[in-house]
């Protein structure tokens, strides 16, 4: 049995709860829970940051000092786990995280596991819409307007698998790809992406 | 006539240019499109903030020093108009925006020039959504678990009119109002809103 540790930002997520359940053949360790979260990160063998409101959750992880111990340990070779907010930590910055800023962390950079943002909950324009506020598909290409790093919008249901420096599309949903300059791409399951956001690795 | 001052950032705003088309009545001048915006804003007889990313708004209004002239010309009775973006950073801090974080500003804080948030594009939940993102309500109630200052969700089709010391909900669809420890209430177009999230003086 491995041990995992659990990192959450106090919060009522839906996916921490769902995810939680799924991980219960593990011994799980929830870092919020202890007195020394670096410690706890030391002595676990796999990562898993569930959802909740991003900001909040990186103001967090920068707070406690928690973002380098994680680099250096998904680094060493531990598997990390990201599920909504979770997700959004992930790539270089939270900056493409729909999640409202209720808190200032002091950076937008989070932990750089990939070298491409990743934009959870994608959803596609409605066409029939009346709404005037911006798609997410609208705010992506908001972003590129002001950051050169490749986006990929996940929709419900699909996840991204990086194992053995391949960047594998899994699930039912597909994604979307955006990049700067160039028209958004959409991917299905089972698509090796590295060729269009970057390795694990940033090549 | 009246000379409006217009302050917007780039971006392909709808509500910018909605209201742009209804103000053409005024000799506008735009703050972003002179040398000097400070001057422009001097010699204004009323101020204009359409919509665009509020990050990148606040951020352009924090880099080129005009937070402080906006409030001063509003504090000596110039009328201020902002809708999207421009409501978001009317209130004493963004933190209730929607956007997305595509650049960092300094601060979170805003001009202040009401003591309540203000969360545009206000959508009620859809209680047939099977999506696993929060709702506006669910990210507002968050934002109160970090902060003390009321938020009035305004729907499509709702404004708010500050004047003579009066709060005042207009327009066709009403908006909710959220306060730290209480639940929510809904409000009806016409109603005086200061007893609920402060007056203009915020008191």
């Amino acid at each position: 049995m491995a041990g995992a540790i659990s990192i959450k930002c106090k919060s009522r997520s839906k996916c921490f709860w769902a995810t939680r359940e799924r991980l219960s053949c593990y011994a799980l360790e929830s870092a919020h829970a202890t007195d020394n979260p670096k410690k706890a990160i030391d002595r676990a063998d796999a990562l898993f940051i569930g959802g909740g409101n991003t900001f909040r959750l990186l103001k967090a992880l920068q707070d406690r000092e928690l973002l380098e111990p994680i680099r250096r340990k998904v680094k060493g070779g531990a598997p990390y786990i990201g599920s909504s907010a979770g997700s959004n930590v992930a790539g270089p910055t939270i900056k493409t995280t729909k999640d409202m800023p209720i808190v200032q962390p002091r950076s937008f950079d989070s932990l750089g596991l990939v070298p491409f943002q990743i934009s959870p909950h994608y959803l596609d324009p409605d066409p029939n819409s009346t709404h005037m506020r911006e798609t997410q598909e609208e705010r992506i290409l908001q972003f590129l307007e002001e950051n050169e790093t490749p986006v990929v919008g996940i929709r419900e249901g699909a996840w991204i698998l990086i194992e053995n420096g391949a960047v594998m599309l899994k699930g039912e949903t597909g994604a979307r790809i955006f990049r700067r300059g160039q028209a958004p791409v959409d991917v299905k399951t089972g698509a090796e992406i590295s060729g269009l956001v970057g390795g694990p690795n940033g090549n």
